[in-house]
């Protein structure tokens, strides 16, 4: 029998995850899933995610899919189905069923990260975990100065982590960009894919630069040098969500056998 | 040597408390106050708050005061020293010194509370503390006629609950509404006191008409009553937030020796 590709949005809280991917020892996103699926299949169950979020990060649109061999199941009922086995900091927003050879990373076009900073005197205890808490005024202008700076192809080797095992450290951003949300800043950038905590490091490496008074003429001489250790920190996890992945409409189709363009 | 009053503005996530009041067991945010407050002043110290709030329940405003024997302190930095005695899930907003006249509790003139609720299928897992979920769609004008009712002065009787202590049932909201942020559905009430439960009974009323395609006009028969039974159900803490104490700008003096009116 043939088994059902069954595509998930998900949203977690990370708090509490020592990230998306499995790990021999921590509480994981793709272990609680897969110990979910697996009891309501009754066998072991693998999922793939678009995304391997690390510790802390948080999810409102992650998407992953996994093969079912439960044909009972109308696709847009696995939502409800799956969240039954699932504990509370994991959901699955919308479920439905997509050709065999949709393959939730691999055929990721898009990765949309939000991260979300909240200026002021104190942190609201609610928000402590979903927030990176700068206390100083920050320059919006200077930071999306910067921001536009990173949109476009570059060596992004200055932002990569060390034990990062990709080959080329080459990215383009095809948004990244600031804008306020009542008292919190939220920096929104996108890109076909990320290196390892590249997203957190602008971050550290942007507010760095603007606390000095410096903007994007200094952004790209520390690009440009390609080492880590000119740039900022790793900003806290906290602030990071990955809102959303898109995929091209047609993407099952398109992997193998693309259309001439018309 | 005087003790000096200290007014103090809280925000504290209410998770993982048994609510604002001192218990024998269980963490309360009076205890963990009253704790950093004694370690940081060497002896017991007490805390007064405008709104004894319940467990589960948030406060991105409550007011709260003491009288401290440390006279090396400037007002406003009792903000930061206090906070650093408090766990992450409390803190300071901010602090200043006022007429020994002066108490949280009995002088405040209007305690404003919001309440949250999410609507959709799904409800969000880093919001899960922090809003009611409602699955269904709601009727926000039909809410909206309903919560107008409440406004003024009003036998509560039927919103109190079993246990509550004070004698008159009679309240006055001065706010009742709702509005809409974005996905969330917001509900402001603001009156000088509540009745226990009150605000939670009132959204659960509320939601119970709603979904029954009732309105006013049955929510003032509920209310003419005066029976807690033919209410709605208590609606769950998390969506509750303590928002904002307000008290009068010569609060102090007033108190004793009320102006006569220009």
């Amino acid at each position: 029998m043939a088994e059902r590709n069954i595509k998930l949005v998900l949203a977690y809280d990370g708090t509490d995850f020592f990230g998306w991917q499995l790990q021999r020892t921590g509480r994981t996103v793709q272990g609680v899933m897969q110990e979910g699926l697996s009891r309501m299949h009754g066998h072991p169950v693998r999922i793939v995610a678009a995304g391997r979020t690390d510790a802390g990060v948080h999810a409102t649109g992650q998407v992953a899919n996994f093969l079912s061999s439960l044909d009972s199941i109308a696709s847009a009922r696995f939502r409800e189905a799956v969240n039954s086995y699932l504990p509370r900091d994991v959901r699955v927003l919308s479920s439905e069923e997509v050709s065999a050879r949709f393959h939730a990373r691999k055929s990721a076009r898009l990765r949309v990260y939000r991260y979300y900073i909240a200026r002021g005197p104190v942190l609201l205890p609610h928000l402590r975990n979903y927030r990176l808490w700068v206390r100083r005024d920050l320059d919006v202008t200077r930071l999306n100065g910067m921001a536009a700076a990173l949109v476009g192809e570059h060596d992004f080797t200055c932002f990569s982590a060390e034990g990062d095992a990709n080959f080329s450290k080459v990215r383009r951003l095809d948004v990244s960009a600031f804008h306020v949300e009542g008292d919190t800043l939220v920096y929104t950038v996108a890109a076909s894919s990320f290196l390892w905590k590249m997203v957190r490091t602008i971050i550290g490496t942007l507010l760095m630069l603007e606390e000095q008074g410096l903007g994007a003429r200094e952004l790209r001489v520390i690009m440009e040098a390609g080492q880590r250790s000119n740039a900022g920190g790793t900003a806290s996890p906290s602030g990071l969500f990955l809102e959303r992945v898109v995929y091209d409409a047609g993407c099952e189709e398109s992997l193998e056998d693309p259309e001439p363009a018309g």
